[in-house]
Parts: C-alpha cells; structure tokens; sequence
C-alpha cells in the first residue's frame, strides 16, 4: 500500500508552531509545485500575449500546469542533480504538453526566474493569512485595550515592580506592536516582483525572440501573476528576499512580545491573565499551559536567525551565485509558514484572553505601598522639603519590609503629614499617570 | 603620565572595516556621552518650555552638558553597578548643575528614557555620513554604468561562464542596490523617535508636575532634539531599533554584493577590474590586495548575525526587560559602525575601481564560442529542425573542447550553414540582449 | 485517491543539499515517530527489568509501538493543542496496548523524557551515514593529496596569486578539516544521552513505584536504548543539544571549505579542478555546473545561524521552558539533515573530483615570475644587497607588467646576475616550500 | 591637554557585561598589541634558537617590542590601507630594532601569522580569568546546593507549578552546567596553536633560510609562547577559532540559563531568591534590580550570533580569504570579553545569592495542594480504582480552585480515605522524590 506520507516528509510533527496553520498549506512542497507551473504557464502566456508565441500554446501549458499531474517525491529526488526543482519540473512539463507546444515550455527563462518567480507567488499567498490574522489579533487587542483602560496593575521593570500601570496600556503597547508589523507585512508583499531575465540576466533570448524591449515582456509576465515587475532581472540583487526576511522576522518578534508578557503574567505566583485554552498536561490534571504564546516565543526564537542567513544571502556574485541562491529557499519557507502559523495562534491567544483584575489589584499591594514611592517623593518635597522627604520616606520603607506593615499606614502615623489625603496618595490605582490618555491615543491608530 | 587609551579600550585596532570613518567617531563612546547629555539638557528644556520648570534650570543643564567635563571611564567603571551609565550620569550631572537647579536634572525620567533617546540620536547622526557615502558610491556606479553601457563581458552563473552581459548592467545593478539601501536607511532615520516614559511608562511624574496630557512634553521633547515624537513610549516595543537593524543588515549585504563581484572579478586570473588602490603585500611586492572589498565582505559577513541579535530583543518582558533591552546597545552600535565604515569604504571604491575591457574580451573567447551556444542553438533551429540544430551544436562543442579550436571555425565547416552570418552569430559581443535596455532605464531612477 | 504526500509536507523540494540523503529519511517524521515510539517501548522494558512493571506490559507495548500503526498527519494536527507530539502519540499509544497494559504505557515520565529522548536516538541515528561519509571523503582526500604531492599551483590570498603551493597540501587541508569535525562528532555522539525526569526533574514518580534510587531507572532505559545515563535530569540543562549544535555547524564549515575552494578553482578562468559530474543547464548546453559544491556551500551558509538558535536556548527557565525547549526541535533535526546530506555530497565530490595539473601549470606563469618574487628577494639579497636587490626587483615587477615579458628574461639581461641559476629560482614549481613535507606529515594523521 | 580616551574608543560605556572586568583589559586594544609584539618577539627568538637568526636580533626585537613604544592609535589608523594591524605594525618595529636586525623582525612570516598567534595569546590569556571564575561560580553553587539539599519549591513547567522540587537540586543542575562550560573552555584552550606558514601556507621562506623541515620552526615558536605546535598551518583551517566560539557560546548560554533562573524567582510575586546586592533605581528607592543576572542574559543573548559569524568564517577560500580571516576579529574579541565578564558576573552573582525558603514554601501552598496531584493520583488508584481516583481529584480540583479551599480538605472530607494519611500525601514538600539523592550524586562530580 502506498504511504500516506514519505518516510522523509515533515508535516509538522516537530513544528506545532505552524502545524494546521493555513500557513503550512501555502509554503508546503504542493504549494512549491503549484507555484513553480503557475509560473510557467504564465511565462508562455505572457509570451503569446506580446505574439511571441502561438495561442496555443499558452493554452496547452496552462492546461497542462496542474499540480495533479506531478510527482512531487519524484521532483525532489532528481534536484540534487542539477540543484534546483525547476530542471526536472521542466523537462516532465514539456514531455507533458507533447511536441508540438512543448518547445514554447519555459522559452527563454532560466530556473531561476521559476523559481524566484514562483517563491514570490508562495510568499504573497502566505501573507494574506498572515495579514487576516494580524487583523485579527489587533482588533481582539483594541477590545481588551478599550475594555481595561482603567484597569491598574504593577508596572514592572527588570522583573520588579514600579509603578503602576494599566493593562489597558499594555494591550495597547502590544497592538501598536501587531500595527507595525501588519504595516511592514503589507507593505512588502505590494512590492514582490517577477523575476524574468533569462541565462544571465540580459533577456538575450527575448532579443532572438522579437521583444522589442525588455520591460513589455516583464510587464506582460507580471502581469498575468499579480506581481510587480521589477526594473531590473534581481537574479543576484536581492532586495525583496531581503525585505521579506525582515518583515518577517520584525512580525514573529513583535508577536513574541505580547507572548512573553502573557507568559509572564500567566504565571502561578503572578495569575494577571490566563490563556483562554490552555494545554493540559498528561501528569499533571490541574495544570493549564500557556502553549499558544510558548509556541509563539518558539517562533520568535527561531525567526531572527533565518532572517539573518536572508540577509547573508544578498553577498551573492555573479549573474547567479553558487550558494547564496540556494540557501534562501528553505529558510524563507520557514519563516513564513512559522509567521503564518504564529499570527494564527497570536489572533487565537489575544481573542481568547482571560483577565484577572483581581489578581493585578492583589499585586499591586504586595510591596506594601512601596510602588507608589516615586509619588510620595514627588507629593512630600514640596511640604518637608527634599531631604527630610527622602530622609523619612526611605526610613518608612525600611519599616515597612522589615515590620511587614503597609506604608500608607507608617505614614498615618507622622505628625507632620496629618493633613495630607493619604488614601488617595498611597493608592496604586490612582498612580496610574497618563495611561488612560496613551491607551486611548493610541486606539485612535487606524 | 596618562596614556592615551585606556587599557581596555578599542579604538579600531581590529576594526578596519570602520577605523578612521566618520561612523567611528559617531558611534564611540565619545559621541554617545554627547548624546546622554543633549539628551538630558533637552528633557529639562522641554520642560521649561511647558512651563513644568524654570527657564533657569534649562539654562543650567545646558550649559553644564559638556562631555568635556565627564570622565567616560569613570562613568564606565560604574556602569556594571546599575546596569546603564544614565545612573552614573545623573549623579555627575545633578551634581555639577548645583543644587538650585539639580532637582530639575533627568527630572520625571527614567534611565531608559535618556538611553534609547541617546541611542536614536547617535543613530540620526551616524546615519548622516553613510548616506552621504551611498550617495558618493551610487553616483560613482552610475559614472561607470553609463561609460561601460556596451562593454561586454561573460556573464557567470554558478560559477561558469553562461552567456555575456555587459559590465554596465553589472554596475547598475550595483547601484540598484546602493539606492535600495539609500531608500530604506534615509525612510527609518526619518521616523527615529524620543523616548519618554518614565517609570513605567505612564508619564506619571509629569502628570504631578502638571503636564494636561502625555503628548505635550513628548513632543516638546522631540522638538529639542529633532527626533519624531512617538505615539506611545516604546520600552518595550523595539520598533525603532529592529527597523535600524533591518536597513542595516540591508545595506551591508547591499555593498557585500559590489565587493564580492569585485573580489571575483579581480582574481588573478580574471583580472576584470581592479581596485584603485589595493594593499599593499610585505612579502610580495608585485601583490595588490583588493582591501577595500576584503572589509566589505567581512562588514557584510558580520552585519546579519548583529542584526538577530536586535530582531531577537523585541522579546522584551514586562515595562523594562531583563537583558533585551542592554543586549541591543553593544550590536546596534557595532552595526552603525561597521555599516559607516563599510558606505566609506563602497565610495572609495566605486571612484576608484578601474575596469578592464580587454580583459573581459580576452574572457569571453575563454569557451571558444560556447558561451554564445544558447544563441546559435536558436538561430539553428529554424533552420535545421530542433533536432538536427541539438545534435550537431552538441557535436561541435564536444570537438570544441577537444581539439581546442573555436566554434565558429567548427561552424563554418559545416556546409548546411554556409549562409549563416557566423561572425555575428558566433561573436559574444554581439549576444549582449537588453542589457544595454536594461542600463540606461535603471539609470533613470533617481 | 489519497495523496502520496499531504499538501504541507516537505519532501525536499526545496532542499537538495539533503534530498534522497540517508540522512533525509533518518530525520522525516516518520524516524521521529519511530524513535518515539522506541523510547515509549524502552521505557516500560526499563521499569519491567527492574521489577517496577509486569513483564507482559514490556512485550505488549514493544509489540504495538510500530510506527505503521500511527498515523504521522493525524499526530501533527493535534500538537498545536499541547504544544508536542508526546501527549497525542501517548494517547494512541495507550488504546493500542489496551485496557491491561495501557496504564503501563508513558508512566512515570513527562512529555519531554519521550521527546528528548527520541531526539537523541535520532541523532545517534543520522549521525552514523554522517561519520561514514566524512570517512569516505577523508579517504577520497587523502588520495588526491597523496597523488598530488607535489602538483605545484598557485597559492592565491585576498585572491590574487602570492606565492605556490601544492594541490597535495590543499587537499591535505581539507582532509584535515574532515578528521576535525569526524573528531568531534564523533566525540559528541557518544555522549547523547537518554532523559528521564518526570514532571519536574526529581523522578518522583519513580519513587512512588518503588524504584531505590534515581541512578536505576536511568542506567536501566539508557541500556534499553544504547544511549548514555545523565548524572541528571537535563530538562533545562541542554548540554547535549549544544555539543550537537557545535559539531554539527563546524562539520557544515569544514566541509563548506573544501567546497568554497573547489568552486574558486572551478571557475572558468581558472579551471583548475572540476567536479565529476556537473549538473547541466537547460539554456547552456556546455555548462557543467559544480553543483555539489554549490550545494555544500548552501549548508554552510545556514548551519552557523541554525546552531546560533539551539545555543540561545541553552537560556531555559525553570524546569521546563516556555518556549527555548520548543525551538529547538525543527532547528536541530535541520542542522542533521543538511549536515547529513553534506557529508554524502561531498563523499561524491572527492570521490569525483578531476584535477587539472596542466591548469595549474598555466597559471603559475600568469604573473609573468612574479610569484616567486619572495624567492628572488631572498636569494637576491645576500648577492647584491638589502637595497639594491630591492630597487632591481621593483623595477623589473613594473618592466615584467608593462612589457607584458617574464620576469625571468628580464632577470637574465642583468649583468650583475650572470651566476645566477634563475631557470631553478625563476620555476614556481621549484618554489613549493615545504608543501610536500606538510602533506606527508598531515596524512600520517589517522 | 591629551583627552584620555580618543573620541572614537570604546571603553565599556556601553558594555556594563563586561566593563570593569579582567577580560576587558585582557582583549582591549592594548592587550591585543601586546600580544602582537609578543608574537614578533618569539618570531625572532625561535629562529635564533633554531640557528635561523643570530641571538643578538633576538635580543633586540625581544627588547623593543614593548606596547608602551608604539602607538595604538596610530596603528588603528593605518590598518584599513592594508586591511590588519600587522602590517603597520611590522614596519614601525623594524625601525624601532634598527638597520642591523631590522631584518630580522617578522622574517619569513605573513601577516596572518602574527594575528592568528596574537589571537590565540589573547585568548588563552581571557580564558584563565573566566575558568577561575567559572571555579568560584561552581564553588559556591555546590555550597548552594549542598546547603539546601532539602529545601522544598515549586518545580514550575512552561511557568505554571508541575510538582515540587529542591533549591539543592536547581542549585545542583546549576552548577552542573557550570562544569560543563568549564571542561569545554579548558580542553579548547589547552589545544589553541601558533600559526606559521608564510605567505601561503609552506612556509618556504624558512626552507630559502635554511629550515631542514617544516616542524621544528612552529614547535620553537610554539615552546617559546606556550602554545600548542599546529601539525599544519591553519591560515584557512580555522577549527581553533571554532572551537573557542563554541566553548564560548556554551558558557554564555550555560550562565544564562542560571541568570534567567534567577531572574524569575527573583520577581516581585515569587521573592524566592534575591541578588546580593542589587542596582537601585533613581526614580525608585525601594527596588533592587537584580542586575547580574540581567546582563548575564544579556550576554547569552548575543553570544550566539557571534558564534555563528565565527562558525560562518569556516568557509574561508583560497590560502587566505577575501573577507572570512578579517570578520573573525572582532566577534571573537567580543565574545572573549563577554564571556569573561559574564563568568565575572556570575561568580559574583552565586557567591552573594541570598534563597528565600519561607517563600518557597509560601508559594508551594499557591495551588491549595493541587502541586502534589500526580502523587495523590499515584498513591490512590490502587485503594480506589483508577477509573474512581481520576474522578475523585478532578472533581476535587474544580471545586478547590472553585471553593479557594486546600486539597487536603477536601479529600479529609472523603470517606473512602478515612484511613489514608493526607498529611503526609498533601504535603508539598515530602514529594521531592529524589531530588535529594540526585543532588548529592551531582555534587560527587569534581
């Protein structure tokens, strides 16, 4: 019987991070192989469009250009030979469209405009998930923004608390973080462009063919696959590689954010927030795992160092380097589908968060006062003048830890603040300074 | 007496991608004490300008900001104690200020605050330079695209020779790249933002000072220094330095490529361009190194793995991260100067780079007509049938190599090809496509 | 009809660095899958060997834990929800053995003891075709070098041509290289050891079964599974991942050397070596590609950056890590398979590779006798003196370029080196050094 | 007045990882002249050992070459003409020794010789302050450990409590890691060689000045610098330097893993260890920011990256590369001094950890019991049925999360378990299982 899968085949076993994910659908080998005769088909239309080549032939390619009809593991296994999938794919694809129209088959193109063309058409297909889902995510982060604007809990800074913050403001932080990266995202995929150069990036043969010029033959060919056309073959001047790379590693870090804030606040001594399904676990019934946002520190783990053999990739000499092409293939695939497969559990995570208010309230009382010290200082200088403030408020500090009693009420005891409205002073959630007026500036961001 | 140098200090002894640039002495810790302290004068000054202090207290910390009158090593060797040298640097500062004024010193601030708006002053100001310099190298490639439009040359695909190019669409391409980096780096240094938080990033002391909202003093603040004034303080949300990294790393593998082809092009045996200047050998005395492209390469083999780094601190916890935030500090400083010094290093080349055209034309003869195979191959096949055409160029570059002859002799042996212009045909100077197309519209773009 | 392979798997399309390599089935999902299973089944014979489990709960998990009986996709899609494939496969693995048995089935460990461990037997087991490929290739190298003993070429720094050398010491130096990462993979794999830790790391489960000390169990699973016994649990102490990490990136850059320099001396120009069998090109009939080279220089490109990810995830929190533990899996089981399909291709490239004596020969001369010009001012010295033997041979370095003349006749027009025997100084191949001596001492290494 | 530090110098403003430490004053600047002078030196002293040079150059090179003779900024400024600070370098000594054993100076050796055995010098020379510091680290963890062997604490899985574990065994694993990086850093060290191998690599200029074979000369270098004699010269062999960033990536990963530990049980909500002396905050008199350990993970944060850059320059063409060779410098100075001041940082750190028990057990009660599920599962199965025991604690847990009662209670409430002592069963911190043993097998290690 044959296997479901090749013994070799990855299918995301080692990658819950992006496995289900559509994402992992749009980068897999199908979606590679679908792209590769997208691309084909759509050179000899192109070509037929400008009369370069008979109607029929675009016809008898695009009819032809059907994933179905390929072997993928038969692809894979004869691309060590000539380095790339484009050879072999050429080869079965013009013995497919038979003798007449088989000689109008990748005419004029080199493997790689295929296949930088077909990467481009995998990467625009990738991100329109990767975008629904940061929308998803920043407007499920706008709710919880607008729903705790007034929400206090301790602001912390080197893993100690502060002062006081909200969590309206720090789902608001995260959101601009997502707004930044959908910017980026978008503004990218708007750029990626055909790649159509021929053998060394001169488009001689579509000199012998007629063209009149090189730019209709780009045009044509973008336009048939929705992509730009670039000014220039970018056989080895990389930039939408490069910017890819960087949008991507820029989202899978800004998304990694938020998850490291909710795995810190998550945690058992802390409880702020919950994810709303956490994962359970075999030995242990009562525990709920924040698996959605651990997988999303995975991925932005993963991402800056796949970004970085991107961007090393822009070295490449010649008309077409002798690796630096080559390495780009399976690192781009890896970070869009552990993009695609991070947004899709970032939009899950934000949508499905719980929040405590309780918790944050419990926390903020837990330096006994002390986080609004800084308030103090600033509300005690003007009436002891500034030594005796600092004097008296770091003596009642001390006091405080060492008696375990709340600074609000060591203050109570001071003669010379009896007049002072101590309650309001010494109440964590009246320091909360501009944090409301931030939150809701910062929903105004479209 | 005093040394010259600390013991410890680097001053570009291993750095020669960047000793002696203008990036050095922008990025050494000369120039971000400078920073710290315009940025400390500018954060009193905005509050003087809101009325929050007196005029005076901004006339004092001005004119008390003057690196001159710190010790960087003082500061350094105190850095270890709190982490950041803003802590030391208050201290000396509010000292030096006296004690009218000195309360109104970092007043509402937080070290942060002070860092990253130093931080994106040191960047604004480093970043200067390297446009200028990409500006020099673009300038020059266009100098040499336009005199080199129809110098043909062998175009090389993975390592071989494929068909010609010319060396003009090699330099446009160069420069192509040049302005994608100008294009990134000059669109990220003009949204470089202050930092302005406090504590936590509340703004909670200005709103005890009597701030009416947080968009005031952050703009007030931005305006002191020419930065842009941020939505929301960004602690903990990295955009500014992951965007810095990303047209970093960009713009260093941008200017590896013009060297790596350089580096290629000027092999001994090659010979196609030479440096202006190499380096000289102390051994041997007839060497001329291609140093300047040696330290490109080396820039664009380190700039990727820095520019990780960065991406990988977006993962910043809580209000202020435990080691995300101070692991930016070191990589995004070695980026700028290595980036400078690399854009200094691609202007001097790109003036100085002498080109070879004999030697190119010496190249092309190099595979006795077989790098204009695909070209006969398609003028062959109308004539003599696909097959027919296949069979006998596949014969005639087999003999080729073995009786080391050329291919148009092979060619005009042949008597069904007795009316075929061979010397056009079989001439690689005349199999050059669009490339001369392709260099005078990549010269249009600005 | 069902698919071969499911529309997101990864077949090696994108991969030909290790598609169709031992290593690409050692590592698919369907060797995890495998190798958790085995360490599934091991870990109940463990606790049967010692009397901690009924002999007939051994067998019957032994019998069921066979990889045909699961299924890879359905496994995938339910690691998203537990964030790894242990708590489904456990779940299955459990029903199979049935209600009797089941209970034995996973007891006692955690999700990670079964994925760690399995890890390790997947090294274990991609790292053996990895040592025999660097034995096949050391030995292929230790012919040529052996061969080619005294085959003078030039030696080339900062790409220009400095002084000879011999092709037996380069090939001698990259077989030096391979012994180097032989060493430490070698070293390395025999230390991967099993994990078992339970929950939390102190094998409490353990104790409540019965078990004496931690050691037992331990030693008893490691001999199961011809792993080594940890001192400790290493939930979060990730040595072992780490020593891959190292040996795997130097083994990726050791063998990226050989093939850097194979490409370098491929190039048309130069054509010193070629590869056995070059992939073709469609458009160019005559290219014969270095492709394996190419294809090892692509490894090398992304090994670093794969190994840089495993290395940051030494920094895990806790006893088990929000996400450092998960990013390690596809990283790793990456650096096997491409380091795996390296060691295999560049077997073939030895094994293939042609050497063009002639080549070298020819181009030795190409600097018309300068790169022997540290012979000459060595030799020149004590005749005529420091300076006067400096000054002659800078003016005829300049004569030999300018009048495009050997050296070696302008030498011989001097009348002041009429005793001179420049046809021996004036040879490169009589300027080799100790290049001989270095290849026979290397190659005594075993 | 001479500035102290000239205006581009790096003196650790930016670096509080590694400002103060004996690793920044072993890999400054000076260090590294100094080591270059020590290479030269030895140069000379070998030959004249070997009879090659007269004693008396030896002598004088020997005398001269003092750091406090040359100048660094000068060097620094003439490195990028040539492309390393050898060649200035080298010239600048030569006058300094004179015309009669001027000569003698840098004689037969290429440029790359005396950097590569500087480095190596530099290195060995960093790496005897972090191995002593990895020794006070380890020494003081194994008192940690052994002082709270039995300290119950929350064993914490993806940041929720799993089931308890020891302080002593934390502290234990610590350590073991700290071993780990000691052993790696010292067998690297022990194996760093002299490089020597003339121009290219066969050392021929000793065979012109009389050598009888290549061995002698590098094991007479090597003995007079205390280095290891390289069986080849290793100019584009570069495994020394890959294995320090290997060793060096690991010590930083293995110190960061202990930072991050602490780090997270320093927060304010869990309080359970705390640093010795933590960095004040200006704005916050109360906090005390463990700041040790955030620059550990600061440095384990870039670590590796710059591994990967050394890693990457594996792949180093030719005898001596274009690029490859001149990006190693700077990445392994950096990582020589973070991880020196990382070990710095670290001992200090372990030797000052002040542990919290009272709070361990504070926070092992946060769960009401439910931390010790897996054992009260374990232990009533067999009285009441695994079906019955599985719904019992699961119905149990709801309603002691749901009622905030303890466990206990509630199973003390549950007839079916009159006879059963839940003191003993419910107790957190009798469920250590073999924390305890393991921690004492740890502490066998030497």
């Amino acid at each position: 019987m044959t296997p479901v899968s090749p013994p070799y085949a990855d299918t995301g076993l080692l990658g819950p991070e992006w496995a289900l994910s559509e994402a992992a659908s749009e980068t897999g080998d199908h979606a590679y192989l679908r792209a590769l005769l997208d691309a084909e088909a759509a050179l000899t239309r192109a070509q037929a469009a400008l009369g370069l080549a008979p109607a029929g032939a675009a016809a008898a390619v695009t009819r032809v250009a059907d994933p179905a009809r390929f072997g993928i593991r038969s692809l894979a296994a004869r691309t060590p030979a000539g380095g790339n999938p484009v050879i072999p794919l050429v080869a079965d694809l013009t013995a497919a469209v038979g003798e007449e129209y088989g000689p109008y088959v990748h005419r004029g193109a080199t493997s790689q405009d295929i296949m930088d063309t077909a990467t481009m058409l995998v990467a625009v297909r990738a991100l329109g998930p990767v975008l629904d889902d940061l929308g998803r995510t920043e407007r499920a982060l706008a709710g919880l923004a607008a729903a705790h604007r007034d929400t206090a809990m301790p602001g912390r800074t080197l893993t100690q608390h502060a002062v006081p913050t909200t969590f309206g403001l720090k789902a608001a932080g995260w959101r601009s973080l997502v707004l930044d990266a959908r910017d980026r995202v978008a503004r990218v995929r708007d750029t990626l462009p055909v790649q159509l150069g021929g053998a060394a990036g001169t488009l001689a043969a579509f000199q012998e063919f007629g063209a009149a010029d090189p730019a209709r033959p780009t045009r044509a060919y973008a336009r048939e696959l929705g992509l730009a056309a670039p000014a220039l073959p970018w056989h080895t001047l990389r930039t939408p590689v490069a910017d890819l790379a960087g949008c991507l590693a820029f989202t899978a870090g800004a998304l990694g954010k938020f998850a490291v804030d909710v795995l810190t606040l998550s945690r058992t001594e802390t409880g702020e927030v919950s994810e709303g399904s956490g994962g359970g676990s075999s030995a242990m019934p009562h525990k709920a795992n924040p698996v959605r946002s651990t997988l999303l520190v995975a991925a932005a783990r993963r991402a800056p160092q796949l970004a970085a053999t991107l961007y090393g990739c822009l070295v490449a000499e010649d008309e077409r380097p002798a690796g630096a092409w080559h390495a780009e293939w399976e690192p781009l695939r890896d970070l869009l589908r552990l993009v695609g497969g991070a947004a899709s559990h970032a939009a899950g995570l934000a949508e499905g968060l719980r929040v405590h208010p309780a918790a944050m309230r419990r926390n903020l009382g837990l330096t006994r006062g002390l986080i609004v010290s800084e308030r103090l200082s600033a509300a005690l200088t003007p009436l002891l003048g500034r030594a005796r403030a600092k004097e008296l408020l770091t003596e009642l500090a001390r006091r405080a830890h060492e008696e375990e009693r709340p600074l609000r009420d060591l203050l109570g005891e001071q003669p010379e603040l009896k007049d002072v409205d101590l309650d309001d002073l010494g109440d964590p959630a009246r320091y909360t300074g501009f944090a409301g007026a931030l939150t809701d500036r910062a929903l105004e961001r479209p």
